[in-house]
């Protein structure tokens, strides 16, 4: 018996998440490289590359750190930092060292970038990919803009592999995803023809988020080379809600004991602190209930989620006081990182460790 | 030098928070027993004991246990985890466990869980308050219903000591905060006196918070014994908003690096794995900058903040990429939670660790 609340991971589901996305990027022709933000553990490292993923993506150097610590045991030794890195001293000192250990790449996303980046690291023997903004309008430079930023990254001394862009607009209702797709191949094909114009072979075109790889088709992979989906080993509530996955896919949930009831409304002993704190404008709630579709979680504190369950549901539906119940997390790469491990229910009951949580810098 | 992003502490204004609030609880006549899961951290708990506070409180079993083990560096052995706890029968073993080690006190919220209290744990030692809804409607009896909880958790062999509320709703604009504070009142008045027609002493009546502890006067002592504010050692940009605090009492931020800029535009390098997801429906962004009033971050991701400047900023005034900014987290609660330590710079940097992260269970 586990005390309250803790991650649990459904690793058939998850088994089942990591097989439909892969065989779908054969399909398209497109490599894999996950990232790993999401799960931030080694064991679901090692099952991705068992999958046929070519390497990983993760957000920071830290995370980088932890997953070439864990390449023996995930069998990657291959690390995209796909962010537009401004490195201090310290901070190129550890790309370096990195760049010994693995095959990295890292991002920049301006002409100023790119020059800091060649001055801090010299020929550090890492490779550079250009971001480009799809239309998330949060890092990432304008797609006609990507050449000039490879041709200058190229002229101060990096080795200069291709572009990348994360459609992270692709979260929303109705069309969203599937616009979001769109601009998502467009964007890279502008940048890539720009690199090509500027005399720098883009060689590596990497796109794809949860929400957008089922838009893809064999069409694309002219464009396309990988995509780097975080969230579809595990799906969460934001998933369900846009309409990526089913109640099905979700393979991780938070489980709480009810602690208090009154008529239609119960008390969870899971909140923020466990669950994140994510709602999304257009979410209706702070989670879901993977065996409850018609409830919501109207009040999130800490260490509570108030519950509410429609007026006409029978009595027997509803948890009684000192059940147990799977919460479905908004946004699950956030709920991942609030725990130092994961329960792996496969049979027995493994722990994951979460060996990349809090590596933020 | 240490990499962004990392939590600060200003010594200086932390200490200066502790002795107004404790200058302030002493002028009203109250205790202080503040709520430890904000700073999580025994340095911070000493220094609240320093200034005059008679235990602490915790949400969670495991948050009472770290901060027994730290009761040598708090000086503190006086724990209240202020929850309506239903334990299965590892947590009573562990309840029990902590009742020989420190003066524990827990909460009720329902005859079903005071029944159950009693059954888990027998005559443990512990003892028990009541907790009562003074108009956030999360947990808690409604307050004439009080005794009833009381009395049945007397009959089935608790030590019932007390009533206790967290008026949760005192978060927001305008008169909110004053109103929470008289309901908060008025609810611990109904219930101790329900307590008293019951035949229960209630000698503790526990109220408070960081946004209602300013409008308390001596008057109010009469009906509470003490307060539990959590969030006034740092505060924070809900604090600020809600007009609890101004920025030069503001003493936890996050310190970033700029690594976009775009006319009146940046992003820096801390999301929400840093500073917590929360965003009120009255919160005017994700998170303020302490230096920059005028700015508002309008996007965040896990490694993203965006950041957006008036259009008729000076362009002197924009921080450039590659510089230094503070952030103040919407809700530092959950942001200290993100991390292992705390940068204090007091002089030198001495780094707190975070004992209580993740201390869910």
């Amino acid at each position: 018996m586990i005390d309250t609340p803790y991650l649990e991971v459904d690793v058939d589901r998850l088994d089942r998440n990591l097989a439909t996305l892969a065989g779908a990027a054969r399909n398209v022709g497109v490599d894999v490289r996950p990232h790993a933000k999401t799960h931030k553990c080694a064991e679901i490292a090692r099952l991705q590359i068992d999958h046929g993923a070519v390497g990983l993506t993760v957000a920071t150097i830290g995370e980088a750190e932890a997953f070439a610590d864990a390449s023996d045991a995930t069998r990657c030794t291959d690390i995209f930092i796909a962010y537009p890195l401004w490195p201090n001293a310290v901070q190129a000192s550890r790309l370096r060292a990195l760049a010994e250990r693995v095959n990295l790449r890292v991002g920049v996303d301006s002409l100023a970038g790119a020059r800091h980046l060649a001055r801090s690291l010299g020929t550090a023997g890492l490779q550079v990919l250009v971001e480009v903004d799809s239309g998330q309008h949060r890092t990432g430079v304008a797609p006609e803009l990507a050449g000039s930023v490879a041709e200058a990254g190229v002229a101060a001394g990096l080795d200069v592999i291709g572009v990348f862009t994360f459609p992270g607009h692709s979260y929303g209702l109705g069309d969203t995803r599937r616009a979001a797709a769109e601009q998502e191949v467009a964007a890279l094909a502008t940048a890539a023809a720009g690199l090509r114009a500027n005399g720098v072979d883009p060689r590596v075109r990497s796109g794809g988020s949860t929400p957008t790889v089922g838009f893809l088709d064999a069409g694309h992979a002219d464009v396309l080379t990988e995509i780097r989906p975080g969230v579809y080993p595990f799906n969460d509530a934001q998933q369900v809600e846009i309409g990526s996955c089913g109640f099905d896919e979700v393979a991780l949930t938070a489980v709480a004991t009810v602690v208090r009831r009154d008529a239609h409304r119960i008390v969870l002993d899971a909140g923020s602190k466990i669950l994140g704190a994510d709602r999304a404008p257009w979410a209706t709630g702070y989670g879901r209930l993977l065996d409850h579709h018609d409830a919501r979680i109207v009040m999130l504190s800490e260490h509570h989620a108030v519950v509410e369950f429609p007026a006409e549901s029978p009595d027997e539906d509803i948890p009684g006081i000192g059940s147990f119940v799977r919460v479905v997390p908004n946004h699950v790469c956030n709920a991942v990182n609030l725990v130092d491990e994961l329960v792996a229910i496969d049979g027995s009951d493994t722990r994951w460790p979460v060996i990349a949580r809090g590596r933020n810098s």
